[in-house]
């Protein structure tokens, strides 16, 4: 096996996906020469086992109940939505797992593609088991930023991990539709999950979730109005409702689960079992320990997403793996931050890290937004109610039924939607906002807009949301917040 | 014919549209007694002949062409759209053009409606035709709001008028599909009818336009990419043509159109004609002689919607009539200003006319959005880069193909789309932002409450778009500009 000469950048990134891409890309326009690591597909888990191939799944059935929601486009579209084509859309957009696009991408931008499995090996040195064997060493004058993510966890219940459940990973990128679909785990990646392979032809889905409502951390109203739609579709929800112990599946045929709700203990059997309930850090034989830090954690870091708990300001971790934020837009906002601040250090400037510099990623204090792409779709930016009052903030919310505005009427007959601000009294500026209902994810922006721009709800006011749009929503909730009393 | 003893109210709003149902709704929420006169429908042309039934014959085959347009869905949306159900859909979105439930609304608010045709007879003073015959005088210690809002203008073309053309109002109330359609004016309202019509069957529609590009005033780039994509579904536009003669129509037969263009004079035969070239104010018959101002004319207004011209500060208009911004969105913002101002004039306050000031319609000047619900839409607010130079501003501007934004190409197969943001380069802020695609009209709105909230590009680049969606664009445009040099 050859061992090559060590080669110096003056950043090493260990992990190439949306978030590592980003980060090279951004401290390579800051001047610096940059080597991103890879021991798997270029482009990460969105691009192949996430958003991508989720949101690819999702479209086609939303968009054939869009037409179905308006008479007249109704009697138009009474055909049978064509799986198999939906299947390889998916997998185009996943495309087919391929990553020599995102490759060349990333050696188009100057970067330099290692391939292999990288690991730190002391301070500023990262070893790479090459894929034909062998190991590379490299040596980051400036700093190391480590991007692995995430991957999902299986809770430790029995019989759970013999089962072989289906991850997000297999749920996204599945080659057939099951029977009969359980779905562990109400969250953001279950219920789409369960949207989706509802619609693809599913004839049972069952989603168990163990809190109280589905979307546990968004408003609980949303969780609510989701599970009511879900139901509606027949799709079976088990909120606060915990599996006790898994048997069969593996390849053996049928899964069944024990499920203890409030009700006594009931089984439940499906042909797949799909696992949602949480991830875990990518950090296990990265070689932390080499560092004195220990693996399969966390990695905490500043709002520059430098590692603090190391001296020398040489390592970061943007993305998943920091546990700020588990989404893609924010590991590539964090992304973004971080490798502008390296580049910014690297130069010697000072990296300011007060609230909303170009230096510290504020946003995943203050303004984290997300669209879960069920149907109904569930936008959300911001705090919740209950969060912002567990910050010790002086909050009062105004809520709006989404169908008694005129845009979301014509958008679809019987429109049904919900939407709600959170607003800092102190300062009157929104906090937060969660929309539900067909078509609000573009909705989000402008509420991010409003809470990251602090603008006061006085400002707002003159932002005339256009006629017949849903935005037109804002409107009734500025006028909620001026009657309240 | 009886006439009643004049009756005191503190306001008097004359025209019950969107807006001065608005204005009436304000001004009796800040404790006064406000009578509202109309004498048509209750609601005007945004409810019955503009936004409402407009909205209502688009969104079907909007609809029909999203679920077309993703592969997969497309196969099941194959159906023909049917007619007869939309215009019913239209008809329901119209209320059968009964305002029973908007008279109602306004007699559930605690505003007096006065069933008539109002005019001024002097300060304060208001003469009211009843539709029984006689009249009834109203007196109004505090304002008196004009809301008459405008009607369809048909321009000074040889035998058009004899023509009998249809206007926005026929338009959008059509109970039958002509088989040709001729439209005169490729502004907002004729490319909206041009989509709608074209998708409800009829065979051949030609958009006349005499500017060079479809929707004067927009982004030019808007108006071509409107332009390809009508002309890519068979429609025919015809830019840079001015109408030279009209014959026929009127209830004999097909309409000829003597075209002006480059390549010389041309006919055009069709069996329905469209006048949408332009609105001119609903202001004669309304008694302005009586306060020494000119029947006919645009009334001039402070950002108060206060008719300066006027001693005594005791008239007001607001909506179209103004001429400030002739859409219903901004005849209602007006409206709220305007109610707001005269309820706090009334009880002695102080009105600031300070921009973006409570009783400031401020956004009249820097934010005027708009949607035109073409396919592709197209979504506008604030300045275009022209009209930004125009007023002396410092800009620059970066646009972006939509079509490169994963939630677009996840949205439609093929997505074509763009979009352009105008920043003030002293100030560093949006002032002007334009979006053209399927499916971006809820996308306007986050750039009204950046352009309203002067939020500097630097806090903007924390407001992160959530992936997948076509809002990510908003991260592409940031990025053009910091890379624009």
């Amino acid at each position: 096996m050859a061992t090559e000469a060590p080669a110096t950048h003056d950043v090493v990134v260990i992990g190439a996906g949306s978030t590592g891409e980003n980060v090279a890309d951004y401290a390579h326009q800051g001047g610096l020469s940059v080597a991103l690591v890879e021991q798997a597909l270029v482009g990460g888990d969105c691009s192949y086992w996430a958003c991508m191939p989720s949101k690819a799944l999702l479209r086609p059935p939303e968009a054939l109940a869009g037409a179905r929601a308006v008479d007249g486009a109704r009697q138009a579209a009474q055909g049978e939505l064509e799986v198999g084509a939906v299947l390889r859309r998916r997998d185009s957009f996943a495309a087919h797992w391929d990553d020599g696009g995102q490759a060349r991408w990333v050696n188009g931008i100057g970067v330099e593609l290692v391939r292999g499995e990288g690991r730190l090996a002391g301070e500023r040195r990262v070893e790479v088991s090459l894929p034909a064997g062998g190991t590379r060493t490299l040596v980051a004058r400036a700093a190391v930023a480590i991007c692995t993510g995430s991957e999902p966890a299986l809770p430790p219940v029995p019989g759970l991990a013999e089962a072989r459940p289906w991850t997000t990973k297999e749920a996204t990128s599945a080659q057939a539709v099951p029977r009969r679909l359980a779905i562990l785990g109400g969250g953001v990646a279950g219920c789409e999950m369960a949207t989706a392979w509802s619609a693809l032809g599913v004839s049972e889905v069952t989603v168990v979730e163990q809190e109280a409502t589905l979307l546990p951390g968004y408003e609980a109203e949303a969780g609510r109005r989701l599970e009511e739609a879900l139901e509606k579709r027949g799709i079976v929800v088990r909120t606060a409702t915990r599996v006790e112990e898994v048997s069969g599946g593996g390849g053996r045929g049928p899964v069944t689960l024990v499920l203890a709700g409030e009700s006594g203990p009931v089984e439940l059997e499906a042909d797949q079992l799909l696992v949602a309930t949480g991830r875990k850090a990518r950090t296990t034989g990265l070689g932390l320990e080499s560092v004195g830090m220990e693996p399969g954690s966390w990695l905490e870091v500043d709002d520059s997403c430098l590692v603090e708990a190391l001296p020398g300001g040489w390592l970061y971790a943007a993305g998943d793996v920091n546990h700020r934020a588990l989404l893609t837009h924010m590991g590539k906002y964090q992304a973004r931050i971080c490798g502008d601040a390296i580049a910014a250090r690297a130069r010697g400037e000072d990296v300011s890290p007060a609230p909303w510099s170009p230096y510290s990623a504020t946003a995943d204090h203050w303004a984290i937004p997300q669209v879960v792409f069920s149907d109904p779709e569930v936008g959300a930016v911001g705090l919740t109610e209950a969060e912002a009052r567990g910050r010790g903030l002086t909050v009062a919310a105004v809520e709006y039924e989404l169908g008694q505005v005129a845009g979301a009427a014509l958008y679809a007959d019987g429109y049904s939607g919900w939407a709600k601000m959170v607003v800092d009294t102190e300062r009157e500026v929104v906090v937060g906002a969660t929309f539900v209902g067909p078509g609000v994810a573009e909705m989000v922006h402008a509420a991010t807009v409003a809470v990251v721009g602090e603008v006061p709800l006085s400002r707002l006011w003159h932002a005339v949301p256009a006629y017949p749009t849903i935005s037109e929503v804002w409107l009734r909730l500025l006028e909620a917040w001026r009657h309240r009393t």
